[in-house]
């Protein structure tokens, strides 16, 4: 496997994780000129659906001057039964310099390991989803100007969530504190829950998650129940200390996990995420092509 | 909503139209080589079929230089049930200057008035389809030379298009004048109804429209006799004047509402509509990003 | 029926063959700076599942700098009915000066003699795939240094085989010699039958085929049994020729048509082709718009 993919926040350590967010910052001043070398390819090879994910990862790489493909499962020889690692060594054989894999398999890229090209993972299942915890990362640190001892509240479908195990663990690496919130028979993980109201006046951040349908998740009350018991309603918000910060990875389901008036409220940063998830992923990208690595595994094989 | 955007043609007046149709035409000569600012993203958002449209935007964005992504609804989180203003908060969060959106719902702009970002209407519902009138306008001003005083005969399924109604607005404003024939149970507004044998030979331009099954026209009639009854036959044709021309939004179905063989016959604009809609598109994403508003409200935010 | 499409090997004499060889092979030394003139826009279309072929032909595309646009049928007017012809006439239309398609009917492009622009066929039905014989052809060639006198055995499902047949007729016209083995039910062919067995030890090439089952292959034999009767197992790969060669067009249905830890052994040059893939298609490309052409027939119509 190729050492400057990014397969999960376990992958990093803390000055590795110090580097990327330094990178994505930057990407705001100093580095807005950056380009990838020419006729540098990527390919987004997405099998779940998405669209922030997908379209920031696209976004990212046409800003940096990449030329992207895009590869739908659907329009594929995966629809013939070919394997995830035969596309993969397809797209490397024609040419790709790094391909961004999405893919419903917990962590897939184990069968990656013979591939030379990046690879950067949007997200594997249950598992891992590391831009995305960078890029919670990077929204936290604009607000509190560091990363340690910051108390983050994550509440909802822990369980399903590719964001709460890493984002816990990248925090708790980092000097932070985090509780876990929401319907118990969606957190495993008891000794670190926390009443939600509790919580709500202890946490600098309130990170809420969505209810996966998708992936299984289910409970028996309707939208409005859930609100008033497991989701941020305006009384809620009004006991948030002052300076905490509202996230949620999104889609949100509006009315669910949070009164749909505080969306874009001042505490919100959930579209701030988005904008940050584009410079966090244009700092994996350019870390992707670190010119050592580039040298020594070039994909040119005349 | 940004004032750039361009979500219907009641929006535009008499001096905004021919201020697009000049500059569109200008795109066949002297802006051939004119371009969008370095890195301009635009996005695709096509929630209904369109070769047409959607290839023809796609044609203009890149001959102008635009970096640009295809968002399919089938692939994205509108089937995680996320709301159209959410996901254009997102494109507009993650970097995108501008989107172009076909929806199935009327009027569907209507929730999208806190978006900053241009949006180019592409069609929605059975309401507007502002570059769809444009370049009908387009066509009728080269063949004509000015668009006062025109005759133009819009045949067919009336209640159902989005063409017919604004083409008839615009047209009335701009000084000419519009009867619709075809099944009388297609015209809602049967003032203007006219005999088709008699609009034949009365009008300069003859625009042929699709039975739109998609809609939910229906009519218990085969497409030979379809076509007998309401369509341009070739005994139609040569009572045609000697300079009247023949248009069609496409896509035609052969032999319903033309003769196969009049599709590409002497009078026939219907493939230069076509080539019209991407100097129209041209022309519009132009507009879109005229330089006063650009400065004011620029997608940084650093 | 523009004279710089590429529909069929049948189209090509030994020279052209050649050619467009010799140019697919500079392409990785002399031409790799080699670019389309700016803003030359090529759609592809496809009818059909693919993930070689698309994304070799959006590599060689993107590479050589043009604009591209995919089309997929699911999304587009070919849902109301359109006609193939109609669809492509429309791209050409919109300013697009070629057009890679591939479509499940038999020589769909019989319909398209009135298209002005190159069309490239990525595939017709059981019919042609002519860029997939030149990149047999190609890498053959890199091994042998020639295409006369050699022995290719091509196993498996033939009758099915858009590449069986080409590399047959293009091989026999270039001098050397072909043979069918297999299955005999997809063996229509029986003068050029040869035995497996036999055959492993006779040729230079062996070229196995995919079971295509999506295009009505059938057989009464587990993937195991299949394999031992008429694939490339461990026992049969040992009595190979030294200088032999194994090329598979893939997908690759591992453990069925070869044994799984041969697809990418010394001997295997599968993942090679796919390189050679997006040379030859460079090639066929810059060849679509050869100069004397594009001066008559430039897609300019101002």
């Amino acid at each position: 496997m190729n050492p400057n993919s990014l397969l999960s926040m376990r992958d990093l350590n803390t000055e590795d994780i110090y580097r990327i967010l330094d990178d994505a910052q930057a990407f705001s001043f100093a580095y807005q000129d950056w380009q990838l070398p020419q006729r540098t390819l990527i390919a987004n090879l997405f099998f779940e659906n998405s669209t922030r994910t997908h379209h920031s990862f696209v976004s990212a790489e046409l800003q940096l001057g990449a030329l992207i493909s895009d590869f739908s499962a659907e329009a594929s020889s995966v629809k013939k039964g070919e394997s995830l690692y035969d596309t993969v060594r397809t797209f490397e054989s024609i040419g790709y310099h790094a391909v961004v894999i999405r893919h419903p398999q917990d962590a897939y890229f184990k069968e990656l390991e013979n591939i030379k090209i990046p690879v950067l993972n949007a997200g594997d299942g249950c598992g891992n989803h590391p831009t995305q915890c960078l890029l919670d990362l990077l929204t936290m640190r604009q607000e509190f100007q560091c990363l340690e001892n910051l108390r983050v509240l994550i509440v909802g479908d822990i369980d399903h969530s590719r964001v709460a195990h890493s984002n816990r663990e990248a925090l708790e690496m980092l000097g932070s504190t985090v509780r876990y919130s929401g319907p118990k028979q969606w957190v495993s993980d008891q000794k670190i829950y926390m009443d939600l109201d509790e919580g709500i006046q202890w946490a600098d951040v309130v990170m809420l998650l969505r209810i996966q349908r998708e992936r299984g998740a289910s409970i028996q009350m309707d939208a409005g129940r859930y609100l008033q018991t497991y989701g941020l309603t305006k009384e809620r918000y009004a006991r948030m200390k002052e300076h905490a910060i509202i996230m949620h990875p999104a889609p949100v389901n509006r009315g669910v996990e949070i009164d749909d008036a505080l969306v874009e409220c001042e505490k919100s940063r959930i579209f701030k995420q988005m904008e940050n998830g584009v410079l966090v992923r244009k700092a994996v990208i350019k870390r992707a092509f670190a010119l050592p690595f580039m040298k020594g595994a070039s994909n040119e094989r005349a």
